[in-house]
């Protein structure tokens, strides 16, 4: 279970409450806003509160380009415009929050993006609660042999069954070793009355790394598509990429038209070095041309070949 | 006049239009949103959004603690501490867009804080406005002598006029220039059809350093109360100071709990050295100090006198 | 001459001293330490200080690729690999400091980059040279009709000579004035003693934006190649453009191998739409394409044939 | 054992080489160039390269004032000047890169401090080494009662060691099974050759936040001193100070003047409250002044009372 009652409590406490508001709205946006999308096995995300809209682009743009741009009339393709071109400070005059629930693992990944704002949950102050993460079956990757970061097959049958024993077992120890050290029993009581207790922030340093945490993370509109461009592409690991799936379906829901240009030219762009666009051009002139003759390593060339759809 | 009629028009229209929002909303801020403060001869500065309230930071410091702070109920004496600790990270959880307008060598005073998010107008794109700021007499101090960057005496008499005529004279006839290099008058209309007309982005460098731009600035709460205490500072230059003394005010009504800690702690707060501590437990104790016997160097020693408030 | 004789005494009592030391060295960079290379007509970037070389990207990526890398033998390649796949932090382990000589429009464009350590000549404390930028003649553009942020054809005869004629005299005349106000002299005495001049940071006001400033500049070599992918490109201004010039052939030989990636797949490289990318593999395909069947507005078409060679 | 014989070689062979340069070098930091400082159990900070100097500071300092500021003598005393008000753009001018390891939850507190550069090793990559902190029995702590985050008493006896064997075991149970899940042994070779190994992304998820990492960490001197003067103070969890206190020995090697002006006004400085110096100012008057008649909490009184160095 991702939240808790009283987090729940909370939550249905929020979504009742409405105000009369001036700024820039989004409906879409406020449907879901407080409600945790699951993410993983005990995680979520879900939007707290933002700033601005596909609007909020446009009038910055228009701050930028003053009289200059009357004649630029319609707002979805001003904002085209701006992400083909990489002008990217319009898109820095929105801003969202987000309540993230996650395992440290993902989290030490994420906060290397580090033009956001962070709160996270101290376990220094706080016990953390007995929630870790074990990956589905389906999500059991072997060891990729190519690209050292991936994963290639899915282990099966007794080396699958084994490795998530050894996952929850170890996790299920090393909490309760936690609660040891604290002299702390979940329901708040001391196990031996007698004893003092390990510090929290020496405690914590049991735990695996599996554990998870939560934070609120606020960022800009631009930095969150800079976080998503890396994250939702296939090479992020996909205890990550989940998330920012999820939050890619956020971004369609606050600003469809940032998000659709957002689609075309990055996430569905392509990027050709030098040598690789004119190997594009030889091919449209009819050239015949092979990795020994086009100036490219071969892992490149396989890279190219697989951009343009060419099966080798 | 700050606003256009255009503006004007704009900023009605804003106003009349109100939603409904689950978000945090600040009453006393929506009543003046979009509304233009009126800052030195041609300026303004106005919020056009915000995000959070004083709510949002004790929402995200609660995280931070967890269940550990349950005991801290009274939300005013956690922002407190916050501030007094240096806690910051809950105050970046609030955003506030400023839409400014400002003579040139503000701005370039202003751009130093780089943890905001800017759109500016361009003048390569546009026609910059026949807008720039004069001093008002009151404001027309002499070179001061002791500290190289500030003013002194008023320039009164001959001296005063001379300097605002000179101002004036000079803006004007660079604007004529301008104009003539443009090819283009105000309403648009060609000088001589038979010339081109200079490039706008090089026409520009003609204007003299008064002349009016502006932007839109967004910030989160942190490092606005950052810019606040160096540029709502005595030290800081008139000009820029009084757009800080009217975001002051902005606060005041956005998140009234924490300007009573800023004030508190930054704003009124001082910091004392090593040495200086030292003198002030000396003086607790009974004992005589002077300069001599103090360890500070002249300039600290009446540094420390004028902030015990001792005249010497 | 855009260094002064107290500059160049500096700077050859600086070439002329060296030291020992155990960091990592690039002599080809050492001897163009210190020397101005000059820009525009008064200014110039010259390198005061460098930490690293070809060899600390390599080794900041072998820390990240632990043991896991030992087959990446070649680092030139990694580093090729790394820029293809824009992992960015090792680029970031690299940092350069320049002293820029500059106008102030340009410094104004230039500040936008926000990731650098900034040190600017300060006109609150000190009174600016007489030195203002002039265009040379052939770089006198008109306004550029399509590209509302452009140059087009070059000014010619009277009006070129009447741009030259006012943007000189107005900067003479302005400083001129700014020197009356301040009641200074260039040779550093009073014009009138009976009077005491008005306050540097209010005098400032009256210069022309195409008046010298200076800075100290420190960045790290992926924010530099981020700042000359955008500063050297065809769309940036001329005036900032000579400067991301001299800058890039700073970095050929700070980081020959840095640069030859940076050339084939940032400089050199090209960024394809999704759309835009279909289209090339219909083309590919023998399938005859036209912007009607393309997806493409005419605007996007138009960019994707120039991209592609086509000449339409 | 910090660091390993391959590292220990690599470290003998940066050292035995020496460079000619023309650019500041700081004969007491080159003395330890490249060796580690050993910190915890297996831990290590060590510099690896270095950019400016004191004078670094000082120059870009006079920039900043241009003329204006010959009468400034003395660069110490300009060093304490920029310290005790604040303008730290001039302490940006100087860069430093350590090589740190560390264990992971010291990793998390450290990597809040966004203004750095940094790289990880990666255990998505790369296979971490059987290495993990266990405190030293004089820095088992037990929690705090009064301060949530700290610890109070030490532990002793049978609870300490009870921790302390909770932990090693812990330790040394999930790195076994890590190993497993990897089917992988410390020589290289496969558990099980039939078997394919858990992706390495996945296994690492199974080691708990002792475990060590490591990292370049690349900082100006600004944003350096800043995390010093958070992570050196007592208010720092111990095994992140003990890296802090390892780094203000850097800083005093390496730009000493600049250490001296801090450890003045910024480790050994006060911050008082608007309140607070009301308080200072009426007990120097000889007035009697009591924690109820004072104005301050209790909390804040009995801080004050700490400062002041009155017993109560």
């Amino acid at each position: 279970m991702p939240i808790t009652p009283e987090q729940r409590d909370e939550i249905d406490r929020l979504r009742a409450a409405t105000y009369t508001t001036r700024r820039a709205t989004v409906p879409a946006l406020e449907e879901i806003l407080y409600q945790p999308i699951e993410v993983l096995d005990h995680g979520f995300v879900r939007v707290v509160d933002y700033m601005g809209d596909d609007s909020a682009v446009v009038q910055a743009a228009r701050v930028s380009y003053g009289k200059g741009t009357k004649k630029v009339s319609e707002d979805a393709g001003l904002i085209k415009y701006l992400m083909r071109h990489r002008h990217s400070t319009p898109f820095e005059m929105c801003e969202i929050k987000f309540h993230v629930k996650l395992p440290i693992f993902v989290a030490r990944q994420w906060i290397r993006h580090r033009t956001a704002n962070v709160n996270e949950y101290s376990a220094r102050y706080s016990i953390l609660d007995r929630e870790f993460y074990v990956p589905a079956p389906e999500n059991l990757g072997a060891q990729a042999v190519v690209n050292r970061q991936g994963r290639g097959d899915l282990l099966e049958g007794e080396e699958a069954a084994g490795v998530l024993k050894l996952l929850r077992d170890d996790a299920e120890q090393v909490y309760g070793h936690y609660e040891e050290m604290l002299n702390h029993r979940e329901d708040g009581t001391q196990i031996d009355p007698s004893r003092q207790g390990l510090a929290r922030e020496l405690a914590r340093m049991n735990l695996t790394l599996n554990y998870y945490t939560q934070w609120y993370w606020k960022v800009d509109l631009h930095n969150l598509l800079h976080f998503l461009s890396l994250r939702a592409d296939t090479h992020a690991q996909y205890e990550i990429r989940v998330y920012a799936e999820a939050m890619l379906d956020v971004v369609r829901r606050w600003v469809p038209a940032v998000f659709e240009a957002f689609s075309e030219y990055r996430l569905g762009g392509t990027s050709l070095s030098r040598t690789g666009m004119e190997v594009v051009k030889r091919l449209l002139a009819g050239e015949p041309v092979t990795q020994e003759t086009s100036g490219l390593s071969k892992r490149e060339w396989r890279e190219l070949m697989d951009q343009l759809g060419r099966a080798e």
